[in-house]
């Protein structure tokens, strides 16, 4: 049969690369035809994903992590294109926070990924993709501005260093030193975080403490977002996603006219998922944990909406799976199949990741053949 | 499509005839025809599973328990053929401990097990099955063979109580007054034990501690066996099965001209089981715990190896599966199953089984028809 397997990235255990191969071997082996769709939510991996699904190429460039140290890290480019994807996690990530006081967000800057859209300029891109995700920021997007030449001054007339804890001091701004060639360049932010940049659900509030804010510093720091909101915006209200990657969906859709898409519109487009759902016999999807809140629109959900469309059926392989089976049918997902098979910790699980979703892979094609078998 | 459901108990959460009660019920929502065979192997469970299987009635017997406390238990009976089923687990069983001395096997007795014998009898059995399994007992069967007339005497030509210290007392013992409708009784016990009575894989050595014998006492008490068993038979060793049920088996065997059957191969006959599972489409067996030592001829297995002969599919539900999936196809398992479905401890899969085990079949029945569905 012909198969798709468009398996989500599962996270700490295996990418969404990594998922689809393992997949692909077992049911290659048993005679299917297979496609591979890499599929991404802006976060890391999504750079790997789009060069996986598409004809791109890594470009490297040296840039500053967000704590100011210099890093080679790379974006990705389409050459007949001209379509740069950039992760923001790539300069700007969770993983280079080692719990010290330099690392703090107050003190960390998204410098690096304004740094990697002028890379792409220099390439010649046209259109950039940045993927908003997994950042260790909370700079609102200052620094990333600031790197393509805006310019923040305190009320003294002081020119701000890009830092976190700089958007409260900001009280003005300007825009003319801002790098001419983005004038002609489309952007757009790839993202399935719909926070927007104030409030319980914003950068602060709802990721702060995971990227080291102290509990007792959430407030002043809501409060300088809040007065370098109104210094740029007045008083209209950020929209759903601004609060992404700590305020970088913010800077990218004021500043540089951002489109926001999701991160699952996003790949789906790049790699005509439809055409490929549409023509198959079987479409294999998965993540890590689904549980009902899956259903709110994550990866495997999206898949199968559009595969129930075409009346095609759809696997699921999840490594824990606690929601209600019979909403996920309507949704198109017609089977579950949990990739856990014995009892097991969620370390050991997360460890041996890559046999249980080959064996989970064997047992479901076993079971989908079986009966056929059986009859010749 | 017909299937044939012949799961074995799992220990602790499900009996054999709940696990198949459970599938059948998934896939007859799914309008397939569904057998369920239950399972058993001698031990607890045996009783039920024999009466479910066939067209007896359960007799209840005010018997002595293995403490001398009185209870009610049940055999099961067969009116057309006669036939009686006991198991020693229901007067003898591990269920009656309490640690407690009176309940420590050098003083307890099979003396029940034998009065749910006289109670067949009373009941005009001419066939026996007794399955082993499951006691709390270690007195080489004395006690039942007490209640069926025979005398055990020391060296003062004393008559000895039937308890398992007395093993090593009996100096000589009488079948004089043995009851004379034995004669006329054909003897069967249904067991999936394999020890001698003796020896480190013996009634004492390798059962005496989880009943409670502790390990100081296991040389005297295997002293006190060997020298009973040297009493009864001379120099003749004991044989595979002797020390199923604490030395029972020994008893039945020696003294009640009992055939030894294992349980499965009892349970296959009594419900032709091969024919069954000759005729059918699917056959869907498990256990709670599958690894390589299943495929010493655990349930199973046996089921496997017959399906295999017919070219029948076989699914497994397993509660745990740590073993080699191609050694199990080779015999006849096609397609393991686990039931598991998240992260879990032993304790929450045990008692989510009926919900794990529903589940499992629902995706299981779902996968071996996606693909004809999607045909149609």
């Amino acid at each position: 049969m012909n198969v798709v397997t468009a398996i989500d990235s599962m996270k700490g255990s295996l990418s969404s690369i990594e998922a689809n191969q393992i997949v692909t071997k077992v049911f290659s082996e048993q005679g299917h035809l297979v496609k591979a769709i890499a599929i991404a939510d802006g976060g890391e991996g999504t750079v790997a994903a789009v060069i996986k699904n598409g004809d791109g190429e890594k470009i490297p460039a040296e840039v500053h992590a967000l704590d100011g140290q210099i890093v080679t890290v790379e974006f990705g480019w389409f050459r007949t294109e001209k379509i740069a994807v950039i992760e923001s996690a790539a300069a700007s990530g969770i993983q280079y926070l080692d719990g010290t006081l330099a690392t703090h967000p107050l003190n960390t800057s998204t410098y690096g990924t304004g740094e990697l859209i002028l890379a792409a300029l220099n390439q010649g891109a046209k259109t950039i993709i940045i993927g908003l995700g997994g950042t260790g920021t909370i700079d609102g997007g200052i620094g990333l501005l600031s790197a393509l030449g805006v310019e923040f001054f305190d009320q003294d007339n002081q020119l701000l260093s890009a830092k976190g804890s700089n958007v409260a001091a900001i009280d003005h701004f300007s825009v003319e030193h801002l790098d001419s060639r983005l004038a002609n360049t489309s952007f757009y932010s790839a993202s399935d975080v719909t926070s927007p940049l104030l409030g319980e659900n914003g950068a602060v509030y709802m990721f702060g403490q995971q990227k080291g804010v102290a509990e007792n510093e959430l407030a002043q720091y809501e409060n300088g977002m809040k007065h370098y909101q109104e210094k740029v915006c007045g008083t209209r209200p950020s929209v759903a996603g601004d609060g992404a990657a700590g305020g970088l969906g913010f800077a990218i859709r004021v500043f540089l006219k951002g489109v926001v898409q999701s991160g699952f519109a996003f790949i789906s487009e790049q790699t005509n998922l439809e055409e490929a759902i549409r023509t198959a016999d079987l479409v294999i999807t998965g993540e890590g944990k689904m549980d009902n809140q899956s259903l709110q629109g994550k990866v495997p959900i999206g898949i199968g909406r559009i595969a129930k469309k075409y009346k095609v059926p759809v696997v699921a392989f999840v490594g824990s799976f606690t929601g209600d089976q019979q909403l996920f049918r309507e949704e198109g997902i017609s089977v579950i199949v949990p990739m856990v098979d014995r009892i097991t910790t969620l370390e050991e699980a997360m460890n041996n990741a890559e046999s249980n979703l080959a064996n989970a892979a064997r047992r479901t094609v076993q079971l989908l053949t079986l009966m056929e078998k059986s009859l010749t």
